[in-house]
């Protein structure tokens, strides 16, 4: 295998997207490791606490490393009014749900600095961050434990950003990806690359490894990736129907439903852009021609109704994050998932010898 | 090789973009074909007589099988207004260019009959299409003359329609590749399906061969899409600096500046969504809020402009198509690029095999 396969002794290729909300379980990400590849926990929404018990629950299921995940706070933007308006737009959501009014909540999101330290207490192997650059003084901190720090990237020149801030690998986010958006030089929408393209070109722009994301579900995309120069494939999609994933119930029903679906990009639900199936909250949103709160403002307002929506089996009024591989999606366990992976890179393998061998 | 790939004795599989205006040239279809790929003869907005000129010159110059590709006239709207505000649009641009006013054409585009005719009577051995289905007759006139059949799909539902249309081979275009969309069944919009997650699910959908498309520049990028199940590369981009290719000095210069810049998507040069380069036309064009004439109208209308803009080296008012490899652009002849993906491939091939094999 490659140096980052061999540093933490993936059998396969395969690094499990930190799928935050409910998805990302620490039963998952032990499931992935203990296959023979590197979970990697949610943590940007998770409080001080829970992040070390996650943390304590992972070590208690797996001996393997692991990663913890992280949002920059770069990313969270100040409020700049609007919020009535998007309220009146919550308003006949929450009350189709028995919620109370919708009301923005003082801290839209988790104490990034508290979250830190809760990681740097639990010292995991490896974390891995999207939506910016870290804190030169947490980059620092995380560095002087002997932290291995994985940035993402949407473009090439994001990459070259991360590497020249001293970090030790990038994920490096195609266009294909599900759920949210890692871009955080340019907007959203002009770093849309999809993966083929993106990958080589990362990988020619920088010395440290480089893990590639977006579209990939089976073994022929992780090989594929890897003959791009990636070390290694994070996916996230793959595991959304896993037994061991968080994901509820409205949410695996509705995966399985837009399989052959096209998927859409979106900021309706957190602000940020972010990759999913389309629903009536999204188009109800487009229709209404407001404007976002910026993330995590929106976000955060519109936490409760999705709870709510999960809970009450309305897909309608879910973020339903998928990435563009969702018609290759499987239903199976964690570890089944890792073996067929196993065994697909051993077929593609085998195929493209007798093509080229 | 594949079957694709024996069946026209391809020693490397790549098929040349059929990219119309100036780059696809007869010269360089035919030094793709006699470095071991498949060319392309771009014929869509050429004339019967230009097709049978065009054809006649790729024969001397090769003696090996080519395509030649031919646009669908189902892509072909009618006018419905708008004319007034788009001559207003361009006129000053026309007056920059010392052109007379802008006017629109009766007859927008060739007639496809004709051209069909034309194609006929040369018989090459490959018709290439893109933009929608043939029609009925038209495809039983080819299939009854021997043609092989290749049309493009942008989602796999298009690729299963071009299947059931008894078309012989499909090219998945995936969402990095430059110039027209070949969208045809769904708006433009929700057809950006990045290839690294489109070739698996077209591949998985068909039992006919699969073409990728989109975002491929080099070796490492054609054997990443034939581990996806691919039987050979259309790349078009990689070729658009080549000495060969017609290419204007000023749409080369742009390529060579615009190498680390994001494409962009746009309808303001053709009415149909194409990915260029950003430049001044699409940047006022966007800023107007005009909305385009449906495809061929648009292009017809701007087609003067375009022209005079390469003449008089204003690259701002050019479509400046290209894909999202762009950053992997080379300066070199067709042999000698043919030459360097092939011994690319066979470097990928060994990476691979130190890291699988």
């Amino acid at each position: 295998m490659n140096d980052f396969c061999r540093k933490y002794r993936l059998s396969i290729p395969v690094v499990l997207a930190p799928m935050g909300g409910d998805p990302s379980t620490p039963e998952l990400v032990a499931a992935v490791c203990n296959a023979g590849g590197l979970g990697s926990l949610a943590a940007a929404y998770s409080s001080a606490e829970r992040i070390q018990q996650d943390i304590a629950v992972v070590r208690k299921l797996t001996a393997r490393p692991f990663a913890v995940n992280l949002f920059s706070p770069q990313a969270q933007l100040p409020l700049n009014g609007g919020v009535n308006a998007v309220a009146d737009f919550l308003r006949p959501y929450h009350e189709r749900l028995g919620l109370k009014a919708p009301e923005l909540p003082q801290k839209p999101i988790e104490d990034f600095d508290e979250q830190l330290d809760a990681v740097c207490k639990a010292n995991p192997p490896i974390v891995s961050f999207t939506f910016g650059l870290l804190p030169p003084k947490a980059s620092d901190r995380l560095k002087a434990q002997g932290t291995y720090l994985m940035g993402t990237a949407t473009t090439v020149e994001e990459a070259r950003q991360l590497e020249q801030a001293d970090v030790d690998a990038v994920i490096a986010q195609g266009s294909e990806a599900g759920a949210h958006r890692g871009t955080f030089a340019v907007p959203a929408e002009e770093a849309l690359i999809g993966t083929m393209a993106l990958i080589p070109q990362v990988v020619d722009a920088l010395r440290i490894p480089v893990i590639a994301s977006g579209g990939v579900m089976d073994g022929r995309g992780i090989v594929a990736a890897l003959v791009l120069g990636a070390s290694a494939v994070q996916m996230g999609t793959a595991f959304l129907a896993c037994k061991e994933a968080g994901t509820s119930a409205v949410y695996r029903e509705a995966l399985t439903r837009g399989r052959g679906d096209a998927t859409t990009l979106t900021r309706a639900f957190s602000g940020r852009m972010a990759r999913g199936l389309n629903n009536e909250f999204i188009e109800k949103w487009n229709l209404s021609g407001l404007e976002h709160l910026p993330y995590p403002w929106q976000n955060a307002f519109t936490q409760p109704m999705r709870r709510a929506a999960a809970s009450a089996k309305q897909s309608g009024l879910l973020s339903l994050w998928a990435g563009q591989g969702l018609g290759m999606l499987r239903e199976t366990t964690a570890l089944q998932l890792m073996t067929e992976l196993g065994e697909e890179i051993k077929q593609a393998w085998s195929k493209l010898k007798d093509q080229l061998g």
